[in-house]
């Protein structure tokens, strides 16, 4: 991790040491989520599932570690001001940062976005700029905040930082198996921008060095499974839909890419009813509140599509913001 | 705890001591449930709570504890039958640790209880036999199967060894909130019967002799903390309704309430509205699924009815079996 500012092009990856680094840094702020297994889904599946809930997490999603570690670091080199853009997820993450560390802090976000994100995000002090997702660019709005605000823009996964930070999940995985005696067979995380599957899957393997780490992604959106294959970043088709709002990003990310394609060991796709399938299973025999995108996983593992049997599997459980309509959706009820 | 029966009605007191051993014979049966602590919470409340969550427990709450350590020793003792009677959640414990043991199990439930608790109770292999809370005797159904059956009752709380088992949630609490550094100042459970409160303030009490502990119970059904104001077990009056399904019983047990009646500080009472409240919180800034009798503690505190401000309090949530209607119904609740 050499470069100094958050908007140089010649980042290069972090490395397993960056996590341990990001570990120390967000200690006693992030939630150490713990570790769960489930007689019922261990039952179902006929594996042992170590279950990551990053639902638990303070702001309800993983991001706020990655948020908390990048902003601790421009904070150290003087910045005041962050700009990001997000469809809700890593909004909130930055914005509790910064409300933490007495930043300020400009949100860009989706006006589809889940409400609960959008408040949550408005909750912590931030100003929350609505955008409209067919019909403008946020990368380009961001950047006119930016340079307004004499702002530095907090990437939502194509920043070493945030990687290092968000492989703070899997570097608890990793440590929480190993001390309720087990050993992982493999890992299995969602991949939006691939953050934090690329973060995670650093600190796993720095454990468990051929740790298969299997991307778990909606159907339509399998832009990393197929960039895998392809071995370069490839893009999803337009047009394509999922109720998984926090995994439409459109392609790879450059530097998530370039450590995932070093790294994974391919990809799973779920259908939205796959996913609602697993927030119910999750409600009723897990007792989670789990949002679309934080299914994915359970999703693969529960539709056999992934076949658990007699093998050790980490699943990471990535947020639980979902609004009270879409829940009850799930449930089968109308509110 | 000298008698060897479960139905003697001489039976003394567990201590702590047989907490320990329940411990013991529990081990990797029982989930050892994380203790969760949320930011939101904490700045809700002015102080830090540190919370238990059995709805995360094998069955969906706590109540699999206390009937294992039963259950284990009924089959130590010979027996390999038992009958149970239950608002849902003992039924399910019973039927679960009778799958484990291997012995056959019948419980007598009310034809009102919740669909999950009867669907799951029936999942684990045991013989449900449904009865009319109004006109009815549960106890008598049950003293007639066990005679028909050649088994066992498992009474719900007042059993030396249902309340030990219960106690395991206590001195877990105790063990992990000094893992995290913490102290408590004071510690609030739900109170039905009094088993999970008076094994649990045994345990928590081993650690802080002089800790505050605190029944919960739904408005209408404060049977513990009227009796421990009038140091006698007094009864509900007849009448009174609550979504808390599992906090019914009408009077203390005789056991329980002898160990609550000198360990307790008092208790809080909360209405429904309170409750669903509660259970809304938990869905959006928890992230957990609880039910209406598992929420009762932190509708005490979101309340306001316990100060929470500058203290560390323990607090169980103790089950998360709620029907997908009614949880529903409490997520219209923030629309």
């Amino acid at each position: 991790m050499r470069s100094m500012t958050s908007s140089l092009a010649s980042e290069a990856p972090p490395t397993s040491t960056d996590v341990e680094a990001a570990a120390k840094r967000i200690v006693g702020l992030a939630v150490e989520t713990p570790l769960l297994e489930s007689p019922v889904l261990n039952g179902r599946v006929g594996g042992r599932i170590f279950i990551k809930p990053e639902s638990l997490q303070r702001t309800g999603s993983f991001k706020f570690r990655g948020a908390y570690n990048k902003l601790k670091r421009l904070q150290e080199q003087g910045v005041g001001a962050v700009v990001a853009y997000s469809s809700g997820n890593h909004a909130q993450g930055v914005a509790a940062a910064a409300q933490i560390l007495r930043m300020s802090a400009v949100i860009v976000v989706p006006a589809d976005a889940p409400a609960i994100k959008l408040a949550n995000t408005r909750s912590y002090g931030a100003e929350v700029v609505v955008y409209d997702r067919r019909t403008e660019d946020r990368e380009a709005i961001a950047e006119g905040l930016a340079t307004r605000h004499n702002a530095a823009i907090v990437r939502p996964y194509d920043d070493p930082w945030i990687i290092a930070g968000q492989g703070t999940v899997g570097r608890e995985l990793a440590r929480q198996t190993l001390a309720a005696g087990g050993e992982l067979d493999a890992a299995l995380l969602p991949a939006g921008g691939g953050g934090l599957i690329s973060g995670s899957a650093l600190a796993l393997r720095s454990v468990w060095p051929e740790l298969p780490v299997y991307a778990c992604e909606p159907v339509g959106f399998e832009d990393t499974a197929r960039s895998l294959a392809a071995h370069r970043r490839v893009s999803n088709e337009a047009g394509a839909v999922s109720i998984c709002d926090g995994l439409l990003a459109p392609t790879p990310g450059r530097l998530t890419f370039a450590l995932n394609d070093r790294m994974l060991a391919g990809g799973f796709a779920v259908t939205d009813d796959e996913v609602l399938a697993a927030m119910a299973f999750a409600f009723r025999s897990l007792k989670l509140v789990v949002e679309p995108s934080g299914a994915v996983c359970l999703a693969v593992v529960l539709s056999g599509k992934f076949d658990c049997r007699g093998r050790c599997v980490g699943l990471v459980i990535s947020g639980g913001n979902v609004d009270a309509r879409l829940f009850a959706r799930c449930l089968g009820q109308e509110l």
